[in-house]
């Protein structure tokens, strides 16, 4: 019988700033048993990548991982594969950090085992022209990406059993195609269809590579493969069948291969992912489209062979699709610059750390897993742009910048006292959009908008393989998970007209409920949400003085009319927060009934935690009531305390008014299916407007984080 | 009526190399009659862009051109866009010559027409996220692209009406999207169908900006069009048209849509170009399955939303699907990097402008004109790089380097004489796949083998409007054109299974005719063509030495046996051209028949010309009859000699022997439709071998170029 090779692997990672108890999990229930019975099984040889904020982890934490890892190591049976340290999307990152972040995990892996990587693992297999670059330079031969962008551009299948060169700027790269196949069979289906799918290549052809790598996490880590894995024994199987087939399955790592085989050809890929990516990475409407194009071609025989050019987004989308995602890339890119024009020195290098530690790639976007839902990753990744840009900044700056931060054509306010990073968007309603404590390394505004999914219309792309599941003797990937409607969820999907900021001006109908507000379910009654305030004025100092101006129209309550106003907005940002002073005039010669309110959003209680406390007024007792709807009538001030933010923020106004406040939450899916997170605390103080014609009203904001004992 | 707004422009472009008639056509019939045209209408504003080698030529040979730009540019008729000068697809070539391209032509712009380029024209629209680095750093606020690649990620039409925001590095860029409706509406439809989008669009939304800028020879230089577009007017009424309409349809220069309106939103792009462009760099078989699947989904009205995601290949997959482009293109990077490694200096300088005159996109790819498939394009690409090398090149020199020039993962040797370069591919076969006269700029292995395209099976795409074309009032576009198969050059469709290099090492069967031969219609009786040849012993000096040596398997004629032989084949490089000394062993105890021939693939006559002549044998007089197949038999040496190239080749024997050839031609297609083209002299040297048990066979081969009067 011919020969076949199985370049066969894992690669795990977890972001930095997931939970302890996910690593633990992880650890026990993953990587450690799948280690242990690697070893016991010296005849497998398999590739292996760990990011390197796992590794660090693993070395603090779990030990024995490491261990097993340099064991396996040193006598051959692994090579492990190297990557950008923190796992960044290598294609999102400025390029000098790029380099920067390979060599990092290079030299920590050379350290902890001895060899040095020649291959590395690409984040999500993103594969852009722009990367090869900063790859070959640091010293990597080999990268993995997917079998689906050779696809698309005319290989066979039969084509992709070994290795290809490409190359940029003349510098030669060798690509792996991982085969989608193989990844839905290992370990979801019974080892014998792998066998069967190995033997099968045996006699096709002689020496093809089956090349399979993919989430260490799917033996053991995700819902229901404990048991098939381990318990069950796929894997104790698995590998006993390989090491009994010797005689015509030959094991290989990577680095092997490379050496033994010539490539394949020579080829350019597209700007891809894996194909789910394409779908996940759509806005949501056309994700819904997508899917159905994949169904309707995947149901019909004569259109299947043209699936392969179908192709959906790409990787970068994610920062349209998410503003709130390309708020922490621009920041990311912008504290790199700010990194870039300091002279070396070790409190760069520490800036330079927790930059890399920010681009950790989880956060970033959203697809099967929850991703940019889960308030916890994105704060790890503010958290750690926060401490690069207190080592970069000045004690006791008041500083401001107006620069196009976000790249949406209009400029905004970058503005920074001893305490606090703010951002302004005079083009977005005059509204914040960024809130920071540098000191306590923590984003106020780190929250997102509620948005329609593709998932939440119960269309799903269906996994590739799975038209022969049978439950019996298989275990569900999480994609054949995916698009599983929870109906107690279902009732909660509601979709935000506007980003969840902090400062957005509401005008609203008398007879608006709460309850309709929380739910989006409203109109306007102005046309300030969302538009251009013009700047009439800003002040460096201490403190800093920004006066946003806009005249728009409102609808009067009472009379049915729409009048002009004048409204202004003065923001006071000092030490320790800021003050904000409205005057709305109104332009008309008519009386007008109104409801004005301010809305903010903060990140707090975080992630919905039981850490945080609530306090309404100084009369209420501490109110841990924060995933209710609740309205809290003639109340001067609201304080919020947070154990996790580390202090506590206080709203006060010159009078006592109603305010409004309800759980912003958001359904998304993860792998364990779909979940409800609380991602921060609207509240909203109300007043009630009668204006004459030409009057002027005047209304005073104060926001403040207190990091001591509660002062009000 | 509201408002909607017009950015119309074209974009002309001919490459350096092209013929002087082809020019002069152009200029006559599309560019001049189009500028006189629009400078009688001061109503209508348009942007346009010409390519830095076109604006050359102009200068010199149509200065009219030039004084109607100059003139419409000072009185703000039109915005002349900046580009790469010698429109090279800018993701194709090397980063650094990015911006050198771009800053040639805005100082050539600034200095002739007094206004310094805000936006550019991207060569047939090739969008890579890599290339906004070097646009944005050379000053350049804008480009085109198209709007397939908008739409494939979730854009509606509606949504395109303007201009979107995209960035890399954190450097903006603002991208216009180009109407692909309104690119075949102008000029081939009738003029009430553009003013009827056009109402469209000003009902549906206010200040709408419909863009379209496409090639200028649309207007009179493509089959047809001079008629359609002049002699019937529809220039003239379509520029009539517009400034009748001046109340509701406002002309703007792009530079002035992206002063008065904010940008769309923003955007990130996938690697793209247009639609079509997916389809051609596709393998050809893809291609047509790519062509079958886009029908299939236009005819369906269910599946027609769906095509958007449809995308097939990338600009670069053209250098996999020719590996002769991918030759050019290596050697321009080759050129790049020794350049780069030399101090600033005149000489330099000039080198510089000849690498980039070489990176002119025609000869590197090929859609619907002949491009790659014209030998004087190509001419034109190593004329330029062999002139920059001759710079680069010390006097006297021999030299070689052994690297992986092609990429495809195989050291080969770049072999340098004081008058030539050749290229020489162990793995390929030992053959020569470069052959170039530095002092003559000319490379005579610049051949191109006969492939298939995916118009040869009928297969085309359909025009995106072509709906509902009819023929009495409008004018084929020259996608319309496409797919058309001409019948008599049906019959000259021959595919090669090898590159059309030099020594190709045959054994073929005594039965073979040279018709079969010629066709590509035989089986190779040994395994020496394309396979491997081991190094065995390369000298550096005067002249160089390199032996390959590979055992193969050959099909003995008579006792239908086969046997190893082993084939050694020790080059002789010199001055003015090389010895190849051949060696075979039969290395079988048995007596073997066989037939060997070496291939050559002359690129003489250039281009199939009358300039060549042809010389075989002293006895025969001046040969012409280079378009026919011919046998010659008990000849020592053939001599062709060519004008175009200023020399000729003497292919000289020891013993008189049978020589075989015929002229290499390709089917490819052009604006104009099918055409033949001669490629290269296929010359081959036959020798009848009777090989006892064991014995050897001694062959030698001269090939010299000469220069001044013939020899022989």
């Amino acid at each position: 019988m011919a020969k076949v090779n199985l370049l066969f692997g894992i690669h795990c990672h977890q972001p930095s700033g997931n939970f302890d108890f996910v690593f633990r999990k992880l650890a026990d229930k993953s990587y450690l048993p799948f280690l242990r019975c690697l070893a016991s099984h010296p005849g497998v040889k398999i590739t292996v990548h760990f990011s390197g904020c796992l590794l660090e982890w693993l070395d603090q934490n779990c030990p024995e991982v490491i261990g097993l890892l340099q064991s396996l190591s040193a006598r051959g049976q692994i090579e492990i594969l190297g990557g950008g340290y923190f796992e960044p999307i290598l294609a999102s990152i400025p390029e000098s950090d790029r380099y920067d972040q390979i060599m990092l995990l290079s030299r920590y892996i050379e350290n902890k085992f001895g060899i040095r990587p020649r291959g590395m693992w690409l984040a999500e297999r993103v594969w852009d022209s722009s990367v090869v670059k900063s790859i070959v330079e640091s010293g990597i031969e080999y990268v993995l990406v997917d079998d689906y962008p050779f696809l698309s551009i005319g290989k066979s299948e039969a084509d992709l059993k070994g290795y290809y060169l490409t190359d940029e700027e003349n510098l030669p790269l060798a690509v792996f195609p991982i085969d989608a196949r193989l990844r839905y069979l290992t370990p979801f289906q019974p080892i014998g269809k792998t066998i069967d799918f190995l033997k099968d290549l045996a006699v096709r052809e002689q020496d093809a590579c089956a090349i399979v790598v993919d989430d260490g996490e799917k033996y053991g880590g995700w819902p229901g493969t404990y048991e098939w894995v381990y318990e069950n024994k796929w894997l104790e199987d698995f590998l006993s069948e390989i090491e009994a087939n010797s005689s015509w399955i030959n094991c290989l790592t990577m680095r092997e291969a490379l050496d033994a085989f010539p490539p394949r050809g020579h080829v350019y890929l597209p700007t891809s992912a894996y194909f789910e990516m394409g779908q996940w990475s759509l806005p949501s409407e056309s994700a819904v489209e997508f899917g159905q194009a994949w169904e309707r071609m995947s149901s019909d025989s004569e259109l299947a062979r043209y699936k392969k050019f179908l192709r959906g987004g790409i990787w970068k989308n994610f920062l349209i699709k998410y503003p709130e995602s390309n708020r922490m890339h621009k920041k990311m890119f912008y504290i790199h610059y700010r990194l870039k024009a300091l002279p070396e020195s070790e409190l760069a290098s520490k800036a330079k750390l927790h930059l890399m530690r920010a681009q950790t790639n989880d956060a970033y976007w959203h697809g099967v897993f929850g991703g940019l839902y889960l308030p916890h990753l994105r704060h790890a990744v503010y958290q750690n742009l926060l401490l690069a840009e207190q080592m970069l900044t000045e004690p006791g700056t008041f500083n401001y910048e107006y620069v196009d931060f976000d790249h949406d054509g209009n400029g905004e306010f970058l503005i920074f006292t001893p305490e606090m990073s703010f951002a302004i968007a005079p083009a977005q309603g005059g509204q914040i959009i960024e809130w920071s404590h540098r000191n306590l390394a923590y984003n106020l505004a780190n929250t997102i908008a509620r948005r329609p999914e593709h998932y939440h219309v119960g269309s799903a792309e269906k996994a590739n393989v799975a038209e022969d599941v049978n439950p019996s003797d298989s275990v569900a990937t999480i994609h054949e998970r995916e698009g599983k409607i929870d109906p107690l969820l279902k009732n909660k999907l509601f979709y935000d007209s506007y980003a969840r900021n902090t400062c957005i001006d509401h005008f609203i109908s008398s007879a608006l409920s709460l309850d309709d507000f929380s739910k989006s379910n409203f109109t306007n009654y102005g046309d300030f949400v969302n538009n251009e305030y013009s700047i009439r004025n800003i002040e460096k100092g201490n403190p800093i003085d920004l006066t946003l101006v806009k005249i728009g129209s409102v609808h009067s309550d009472v009379n049915d009319e729409i009048v002009q106003i004048m409204l202004e907005k003065n923001f006071i940002f000092h030490q320790s927060g800021f003050d904000v002073y409205y005057t709305l005039r109104n332009l008309s010669d008519i009386t007008i009934q109104t409801r004005f309110g301010v809305e903010f959003n903060l990140a707090m209680p975080a992630g919905g935690g039981v850490a945080g406390r609530y306090y309404i007024d100084q009369d209420l007792a501490a109110d841990a009531s924060f995933n209710s709807l609740a309205e809290t009538k003639a109340a001067a001030h609201i304080r919020l305390e947070d154990d996790v933010f580390g202090g506590s923020v206080a709203i006060q106004l010159d009078t006592p008014q109603t305010w409004w406040r309800f759980p912003l939450q958001t359904v998304s899916q993860s792998e364990a299916g779909w979940e409800m997170t609380y991602q921060s605390s609207m509240l909203m103080p109300i007043w009630d407007l009668h204006m004459e014609a030409n009057a002027e009203y005047s209304i005073h904001i104060r926001a403040i984080v207190e990091t001591g004992s509660p002062a009000i």
